[in-house]
């Protein structure tokens, strides 16, 4: 049997990390890791796999033979945009662990909002005894728009706390005991809607989504008072300038958000210092590594075994 | 039909609020509400029924003739401390709404505490973006100590959460897929445990157990670092000094507390500014006023059609 073709790997992760894991991945083939300097001027000429983040400019003209493209997130928008990115299939990262993170960060973030988290860490910094009695879960609605793994997985989880449910996607989805809408009842489901939760991918249609016009057809006579914004998707979805002014004049009582349009946020950034605004670093849903290289050696075998692969990216939907 | 016979309405908490639902509760009987200035004298020794939350110290010298009491809250610790408590079935309150409000409260305080929420407070602060790669849930154990409707419910929703779960009651308990402990298998439950979950209910037994040796016995090479402690039984249960010192001592890693032996908490207590510590103010899982009534009048309706009563206290267990 012929020496197989081998990966190339370009992940603008931890180095140490992806070197150290490289060490036993990959086991029935060469890997040929770029953040090496070994390998800077490396033959990719034979590769048929290549497993990117944020790879080099140079990357697809070194490589020029791949058979199949493995984005090393879930997320394929930046690699979407890179020039001369080959017409063969993209496979991006799904993973129990990150839909698990990602559930374990929206729940979390509905739960103190709804429980007004940061009114009572004010109290405590206060050292004032103030009890507080409002709306449970059941008298709130989520709505989630984006109906992908982690939009399931967090609609269901969220169901179990207690809280109503709504969901919004391109395509209509059925869920049990969800009511669910399409791209043309966007107005329908804002109007039921006391948290938004954006889990979208970015692609040109969702750019810019999260704006004035779409805050402030949200639910206004929610239990919460007013509605709030959590955003784990891409940055680019939201307009901050519209955040910052929706929670300056109370269209949104709050938001949660842990991506941006440019990251890191820089430190003057006004979102880190607005009123019940959360800011978490872009770690909601951290990649695990090795997750990453169980799920490229998996669908190599499908892929080398004649079956389809999984999670393939759709290029004119751009996710 | 003879009128029935009324029911005395002795509960300590918003007058106002207790006014208004009374004039619609109990339509087929009196209600003699003690928060009211025209009852101070009123006669109660044809009362049946009391519904009370911290009673005047009189109450069950002027009302001989009860056939049940009701608890105003789901716990009666306070209530089997009350000289005088005759000798009648003691009925405690457990409700949908309260149990739901308690899972949001302790879910919320595991992820909160997983997901090193006072560590991204500080960055935000701070305007500094650090991203955290922390454990997920399922390398976590939370051990649940109280199974009971609180407990079974909070394990359920963490176990859903991708949360291991263990836990801990007088009795061993069969929950599917999770493994129990009796009052002999502490040791082995907390040496398991990287967050414990207090949901007892204070006796003369659970009184000041969670103290020293009991945090030193807590699993210590957990993913988490150190071991976390949450209460939202009851204060008594705890020994205050020997959280602080096992927060000062890195004996505990942090903790959340919903319940003092004394509330409110006095302004100058340590426990207010520890390091990863997060104080409630005994609003966990407030009791919803309307649904107490409909407890109250539901359970009265089984008495009397001569059906069992529900949610009985144990009088020698005192739970
Ligand atoms: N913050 C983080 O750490 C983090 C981590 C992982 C992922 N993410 C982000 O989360 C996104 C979602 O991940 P996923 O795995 O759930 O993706 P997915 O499985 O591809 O699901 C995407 C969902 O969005 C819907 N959608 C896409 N374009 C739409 C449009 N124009 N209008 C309405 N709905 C639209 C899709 O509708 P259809 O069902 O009709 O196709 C689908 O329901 C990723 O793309 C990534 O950007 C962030
Ligand atoms: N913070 C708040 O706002 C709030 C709100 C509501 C309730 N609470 C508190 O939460 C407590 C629990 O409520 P619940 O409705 O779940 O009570 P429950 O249904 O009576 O359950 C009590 C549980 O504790 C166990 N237990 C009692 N004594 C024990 C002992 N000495 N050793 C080991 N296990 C023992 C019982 O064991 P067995 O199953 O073997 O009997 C049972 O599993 C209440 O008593 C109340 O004090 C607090």
């Amino acid at each position: 049997m012929p020496a197989k073709n081998p990966i190339v790997i370009d992940l603008k992760f931890d180095p140490a990390a992806i070197a150290k894991i490289l060490e036993t991945a990959f086991s029935d083939r060469r890997s040929i890791n770029l953040a090496d300097p070994a390998n800077k001027d490396a033959d990719l000429s034979q590769a048929d796999y290549a497993l990117l983040w944020k790879p080099d400019a140079d990357l697809f003209q070194r490589a020029p033979n791949l058979k199949v493209i493995f984005s090393g997130g879930a997320g394929v928008d930046s690699m979407m945009s890179i020039a001369g990115l080959p017409d063969v299939p993209i496979v991006r990262f799904v993973d129990r662990s990150l839909t698990t993170r990602m559930s374990e960060w929206v729940v979390m973030q509905c739960l103190m909002h709804l429980r007004d988290v940061q009114g009572h860490f004010r109290s405590q910094r206060q050292r004032v005894w103030a009890p507080q009695h409002g709306p449970e879960a059941a008298d709130i609605t989520v709505g989630v728009m984006g109906l992908g793994v982690l939009g399931c997985d967090v609609l269901a989880k969220l169901k179990v706390m207690g809280f109503n449910v709504i969901g919004w996607s391109r395509t209509r989805k059925q869920i049990d005991g969800t009511e669910t809408f399409d791209a043309g009842g966007l107005d329908a489901f804002l109007a039921r809607t006391d948290i938004l939760v954006g889990l979208l991918p970015l692609t040109p249609e969702t750019t810019g989504i999260y704006n004035a016009s779409l805050f402030s057809r949200l639910r206004r006579d929610g239990a919460l008072g007013k509605p709030v914004f959590i955003n784990a998707g891409r940055g680019k979805s939201q307009v901050a300038a519209d955040i910052v002014l929706a929670i300056e004049t109370g269209t949104l009582g709050g938001a949660s958000l842990d991506v941006f349009a440019v990251e890191p946020l820089a430190a003057d950034d006004p979102l880190w210092g607005l009123d019940n605004v959360i800011i978490t670093p872009h770690d909601s849903a951290v990649s695990d590594e090795r997750a990453l290289m169980r799920h490229v050696e998996e669908q190599i075998a499908r892929f080398e075994r004649g079956e389809p692969l999984q999670h393939l990216v759709d290029r004119n939907l751009g996710y």
